[in-house]
């Protein structure tokens, strides 16, 4: 990998995500050589990958070069690849592009979508995870509703402008109402010639209410609100196959659509190598102990939303979200000096800021640890603690002028196709008239 | 294509650039069926496409959705599609999506890459004609300098950092300032680890200047400004060939490079079914009088860089730049009512309002027609009339503040590789160490 030797303790972080990041900033002056991989060249702002889908925001908005965070930190190197497995006999990992020794190695490669194993679903239906994926949504919605303008089957034309949407966690809850938005905003006046009632969105949730890692009010609030954008909830159904066309349930329930964006589950991107004791094969998350070292290894350590930190208070590990991965990372970056230094590790103590989700222009919820509340002022407390969220001065003026626009005209402008997406499945074209 | 039959009279046009939408724009509310065909949903603002290869914008700021020119137009119609071929006897056209009659068709297809024929040019060097040809070229030049970084061999390494832009008109000549702006603001902070003197920017040109179309006095100041920046300016000299690495020129003269921009060159972009007295086969344009009529075809018309009006004044045509388009579709909007109504129409004047080129941070050239100017001043009116030429607000918006950004800071953070570039050759990979 080109990486020259150096007398310094080399730490390698596989992956720039929220944990990746927050680790790297901390080891900055800290006498260490820090190696830090991703198969991206950017850090994606993953709460806001949804907006990208429907059009609100451009990609480049929520993405932040990496190797901009790692400028002007000697020893700090970035390099572009995939890993393939770890080599812990060895203290290597084995890369695309060659293999690298480690001192101490850092596991942060995030989450992947959860299929439950089901190849027609994963195969038919869209995911988000990653900004590619997003414009691949945004490219489909389009181009279906160009197709749905030149198909003259009723049914056909249903199918290419209906929604499901698989899973009421916030990824779903927020996107669904962001279609609803979208519908509204964009699709009802870009396509004149088609009956724009006919576009359902039917949010899908397995149990019996959405968002049920929020509280019960917040779940109330958030399904007040995407009934009253048009929304159809479908509580207590779980979606057992779609094969490009067809969604089938466990019920007598089946939906027609050409558009499944399944988010009703996640499993952690594991890495090959470790030892059966590390891994939670069930969900693909690698076991740490409280100062996230992985079991049965000293100087290899997971973060974020790969490390399952079983404990009483979280019996299957935190949830994999952004904040338990920004403070793992932070606290791991005070560790490792400490470990090198003899100097005893701190454990982590998860400091549960709440969780919040938008649902379209003036609606938020948001849980406060003591304090639960929504609508108009919950929806100005997502969009500031986003807002500041986001890595880099240009991009908070960027999304905040966008913000602004999309609001006051009740337009997005992102409704581009730039690389279209190949549907493989569902393709029926009936228009050749003159 | 599903289009209603309808007692207006029909215009179809063909291409949604400067000349298409200056068009439509013009039959709103005059009581034509007005059917509007592109392969891209969107339009692009083509003077800025090398501010996107380069990072310094995102392509959805010079994009503008043509379903949104559209809106609130009874009987526009915007169709997703390519079209084969011309049935000029059946007044129809043959498109990817089915036929489509026509009362009136109007060709503004624009104009696409010209390699002279050769094949292996073609197949080996970037164009950039179009917002996904621009990405590539951006994800090319980050791709290859992660790949350098991990290249031991010298030779390897310079030919991945190495630059050859091939034609000097104002694409190559703006690309080229651009570059080597971004190797000052990006490459050389994010790559420490390469010697930056090495990147060495190219620009080739055949004729004995830069800038042919412009003043002596221009281009005299441009070359000035570009060699300021270090791109290394090779006049009257020919580039013969390209292999995936070594550019091969008339003289003994060779360049070893990853990356080759090919800009020298441009032809109409016609389409199958005109007749041969219609067609100017050498250029690929097509002959018009001066109302923009097709030669030959009363009711079929074509406007903007496909197009050319053959005179004493401009014996080869127009010049394939935006102005011609704009004011030959903005004329043609009113022709085409006047055809209707019997009523004669207006030949065609260009009004020459001048061109200009950009080379840098407060650099820039100016041609009025009685007046060249060059400098800071001359780069701030290129500013201000290309903001003020972007479609939408939002667009000018966004692109205003990522130029007072990029000014301040010295930065583009565009440096983003969302769809990696699939190179087909040069793929050398020196690095296995540990």
């Amino acid at each position: 990998m080109n990486i020259p030797q150096s007398s310094k303790k080399r730490v390698v972080i596989i992956g720039g995500g929220f944990a990746g990041i927050s680790l790297a900033k901390k080891l900055k002056n800290k006498n260490l050589q820090v190696v830090l991989l991703d198969k991206h060249n950017y850090h994606t702002f993953q709460p806001l990958l949804y907006q990208v889908a429907t059009g609100g925001l451009e990609a480049g908005s929520i993405a932040y070069p990496i190797r901009k965070v790692m400028q002007d930190c000697p020893d700090f190197y970035f390099r572009l690849t995939s890993v393939k497995e770890i080599d812990a006999d060895n203290q290597k990992i084995i890369s695309e592009i060659g293999d690298l020794h480690y001192d101490y190695l850092v596991i942060a490669t995030g989450s992947k979508t959860n299929y439950f194993g089901n190849k027609e679903i994963e195969r038919n239906s869209m995911s988000m995870k990653t900004i590619p994926q997003s414009l691949n949504i945004r490219s489909l919605i389009l181009e279906n509703f160009e197709q749905a303008v030149l198909t003259k089957d009723a049914a056909d034309k249903n199918a290419l402008i209906n929604f499901v949407l698989v899973g009421a966690g916030p990824t779903g809850v927020e996107l669904a109402g962001a279609l609803a938005e979208m519908k509204k905003a964009i699709l009802q006046k870009d396509y004149p010639d088609l009956d724009i009632r006919k576009m359902e969105i039917n949010l899908i949730q397995s149990g019996d209410r959405i968002l049920n890692t929020m509280s019960e009010k917040s779940s109330k609030a958030s399904e007040a609100f995407l009934e009253s954008l048009g929304v159809k909830i479908w509580k207590n159904v779980r979606v057992t196959n779609y094969d490009g066309r067809t969604v089938t349930t466990n019920s007598e329930l089946t939906f027609e659509s050409a558009t499944v964006i399944w988010t009703a589950g996640v499993q952690g991107a594991a890495i090959q190598g470790l030892s059966s004791e590390a891994l939670i094969e069930r969900v693909e998350r690698i076991r740490v102990n409280e100062f996230n070292q992985v079991k049965g290894y000293d100087n290899i350590f997971a973060i974020g939303d790969i490390a399952a930190m079983e404990s009483d208070a979280n019996p299957q590990g935190h949830p994999m979200m952004a904040q338990p991965a920004l403070q793992q990372g932070a606290l791991l970056g005070e560790n490792l000096v400490h470990l090198i230094q003899n100097q005893p590790m701190k454990p982590f103590l998860y400091n549960d800021k709440g969780s919040m989700a938008t649902i379209g222009r003036n609606k938020a919820v948001v849980d406060l640890p003591k304090y639960h509340f929504s609508g108009v002022f919950a929806w100005f407390v997502w969009m500031f603690v986003h807002l500041f969220s986001l890595i880099g001065f240009k991009n908070k003026a960027v999304v905040f002028l966008n913000w602004v626009y999309n609001y006051i005209r009740f337009d997005r402008e992102g409704r581009l196709i730039i690389r279209p997406y190949k549907k493989k499945s569902f393709t029926t074209f009936t228009s050749d008239e003159i």
